[in-house]
């Protein structure tokens, strides 16, 4: 099959079952209702607190080949997704499929797990480093499925991504299951992933550090979704769950980037009070954060609400009134855990609440402007964000589909080369996000806005920046550094790249 | 067939599937998953707000024979319910299922809807007046089904009780559709009972007098839940939805029901720092509110949370650090509602958190002490709290089951007579709770301890409040008012009382 971008879809592909081929942004009409967990009765001050995760395992009747979900707040201080994992695999059960919200360089202490057959499928927003190259290569049973942080709050929603245990790691736990982030030694602010295996998970297991008296609040995942309880030494590295608020970039690349990315959004149309906006954690973004408040400041310019995974730019924009509200669904460092716990105008989210296209609406629905990072565009405008220039997973989807098929303007910012490689480039490797959904590529050599948006194109027109054709911008990576030559892949569909709706908008063979 | 409290179930009730005999709190085991609303796709930017309400009927695609749902939360001072059945009246639909959280006295004004045809049957917590007086007569098509708030929250959650297109009131809405009620002319506070249709109903109107820019935090029902938003000039009669402060009571007799009550609190073991509470919101409740102060007061005693429909002598508590928390489905007095909003540790709950005794457990499971009221009580500790000394439906269920069922201790407070009538009597016209999950029953005249509580009946040796068995405190009402004579009834069953897990405790016969 070939999708509507032109990538050929295989119509069998290992451990994936109806196989939709990705059809345009809101082509896909979804049918049927939700799911849910399965209905128990929990009987009056039952006891919920278990002495050890193999004790949890066993009470939630983990059994071969079901599927287990972890969040991935913790980043690369995460304890969880790997004590976890071993203690299944000394319990000799094998075949899982692990889904976490996504996976971390710290979490290839799996891999010797995954190499004995006890996890035998993945379905993550994406992977780095050896667990990427292990994803890359195809020795797993099943196909990857790489979802978007919208895309598996669909899919878990909907029942396509099935939970059969969620161990969620707690920061702050009560003793009937009431969780949140904000509080304890491994505290990580929102908990928005986690929010949905929850919800619908058949058992879910709270794995804490701090368990604390009855009852605890404000409650981010409530006691009614939550089986068991585990206490344990520490879940996570606090070192590695937040840094320090990021320094700005002072690479003068990355700051040009910025400029450019904050001028086309001052002439875009959109740059109006209350509108609204979505930053990254790359450095271009961060620093476009910086260029942004001055212009807001000088044109007395406020914005409604601010999304997304929240960095310390946007905690200062939030304390200085340039934004009105933050909703988080994840954060990078501890003054947005911090700002979460103190400030009512810092409003956790759900990954559904987010961007699951297939609710009422989820608030990239409402979004005005997005400033997403790429590791190669390509002439059609679409973004690649999980392979690198060897075709090897290193990186992952999170909310990029989500948030340029939800905001009015989506903005995506990379060099034009990295190193010796053209970053603009005829085709991607791997499409993540369509290009039908993103509007500017900016680069520190030029800005190209998509030709579907000729109002843009109009708008930008006074604004100081170097607008050329997506094209032209190709041809001046060329020049600098050679076309490059195409990736060798096999027949091996190593990993499928769902789109948010569930439809397959590319897939990732085995590189040669 | 004959249910585990000795009450003649029909095997076959005209409207009622799936009939399954009350069989003791805790017996009944539930199987399957929960259900969910349709999946739809709402693409960005899209409008939710309509003109008028038959727009949004036509919108939501209502017709013959589906079911409608409202919420309750604006009591005697609701207009969403009373003007949407008149709209739907208008445009000729008929033969619905009419399912609120709960009906009052205002919601009369339908009367003439039902005698159409309009609405042809009714699933409520209750009703008064002569709504009560309709659905007792057995005029409707189908027979009424009395819930619990959990019973509600349970049945909604599992598919039992199917909403097709849920009404809500909302004393603030953005145009996305997310909502919460404290905010706006016609703030009712919590809006717990209402976040169970939003999150499983077909389709949902928002319908709200306080249209507000996006986007409205803090967020009590979200817009992923939300999919027409309908703006009126008024939802509620601020006066009906929410009095001043209640008086305490000066009725002698209330307070001496109150004394006897918080005394056997006091000795019950159960008032240890820490232990949690729910107050009715009847003359005694209340008053007991202010005896329990003083004594916790005098003890150095803090309540770790008090629960319910929530009033200005728990909020004093709350303030005063006598509550650590409070958790709100339902707020009665303006005190309560500005605290709602004001104070984090008053926090907003679901009646599926409250109560629901089908999924990981609700608040209810970690309830101390409780104080009901009741309209009868027998001498198996059997309350009723729905028909009256006529066997005309004139109360709700309400909490009533539910709590009574999660306290570790539950205390039913009632005259031992109202005018000529006896209030503890050998059989109960109507069983809404199980005397098995009643532990003590408080009266002006003596305090009876249910049998299967030996370990209490121990303890309150020590209290100075007259202990006696229930059999003497029926005795003493007899001797006074007489044995009441049964009321006659015909074999028709014009409603059915489940149990909060969903098998039928008791029906109710239309009188002869």
């Amino acid at each position: 099959m070939i999708n509507a971008i032109g990538r050929e879809i295989p119509e069998n592909i290992a451990g994936i079952k109806n196989i939709k081929p990705y059809s345009g942004p809101f082509a896909y009409t979804p049918a049927g209702r939700l799911t849910g967990p399965t209905i128990i009765l929990n009987k009056p001050r039952s006891e919920k607190v278990l002495k050890s995760i193999e004790q949890a395992i066993d009470a939630t009747g983990l059994k071969d080949g079901m599927t287990i979900s972890f969040h991935h707040h913790f980043r690369n201080g995460d304890y969880v997704l790997n004590m976890v994992v071993a203690a299944i695999a000394r319990k000799g059960i094998r075949d899982l499929t692990l889904a976490p919200s996504s996976l971390n360089n710290i979490n290839e202490e799996i891999i010797p797990y995954i190499e004995q057959g006890v996890i035998t499928a993945i379905e993550t927003s994406g992977a780095r480093g050896k667990l990427g190259k292990l994803l890359t290569n195809g020795k797993m049973k099943k196909t990857t499925i790489i979802r978007s942080h919208g895309g598996r709050a669909r899919a878990i929603e909907c029942g396509e991504l099935h939970i059969d245990v969620a161990f969620l790691g707690a920061p702050a736990c009560d003793t009937y299951g009431n969780m949140n982030g904000v509080e304890g030694k491994s505290a990580c602010g929102s908990l928005g992933y986690a929010m949905v295996d929850a919800a619908y998970a058949d058992k879910v297991v709270a794995i804490t550090d701090h368990l604390v008296p009855y009852p605890l609040y404000p409650v981010s995942i409530p006691q009614t979704q939550v089986d068991y309880i585990v206490p344990v030494e520490a879940i996570g590295d606090p070192k590695g769950i937040a840094s320090g608020a990021l320094r700005i970039s002072k690479d003068p690349r990355e700051l040009l980037i910025a400029q450019y990315a904050t001028t086309a959004i001052e002439y875009s149309g959109y740059f109006n009070q209350d509108y609204s906006i979505q930053l990254g954690s790359g450095g271009a973004s961060l620093a476009a954060a910086q260029f942004l408040k001055e212009k807001m400041k000088q044109q007395g310019i406020t914005a409604s609400f601010g999304l997304g995974g929240v960095t310390a730019p946007f905690i200062e924009m939030l304390d200085e009134g340039l934004i009105k509200a933050i909703y988080d669904v994840q954060d990078f460092d501890i003054p947005s855990i911090q700002s979460m716990k103190k400030n009512a105008n810092h409003q956790e989210m759900s990954a559904s609440f987010y961007a699951n296209p297939h609710n009422r609406g989820p608030i990239v629905n409402q979004l005005d402007v997005v400033i997403l990072s790429a590791t190669e565009v390509d002439v059609d405008f679409n973004v690649n964000v999980i392979t690198d220039s060897n075709g090897v997973i290193m990186g992952a989807v999170g909310g990029h589909q989500d948030t340029a098929a939800g905001a009015a303007l989506s903005i995506v910012v990379a060099p034009l080369l990295r190193g010796r490689l053209p970053m603009v480039i005829d085709q991607v490797h791997t499409v993540c996000t369509p290009g039908e959904t993103v509007d500017i590529i900016v680069t520190e050599r030029g800005v190209a806005v998509n030709p579907r948006r000729k109002d843009l194109r109009d708008n930008l027109r006074e604004a100081n920046i170097p607008l050329m054709d997506i094209e032209e911008l190709r041809d001046i990576a060329y020049e600098f550094a050679g076309k490059p030559d195409p990736i060798l892949v096999s027949d091996e569909v190593a990993a499928a790249v769902e789109y948010r709706d569930g439809t397959l908008i590319d897939v990732i063979r085995k590189p040669l």
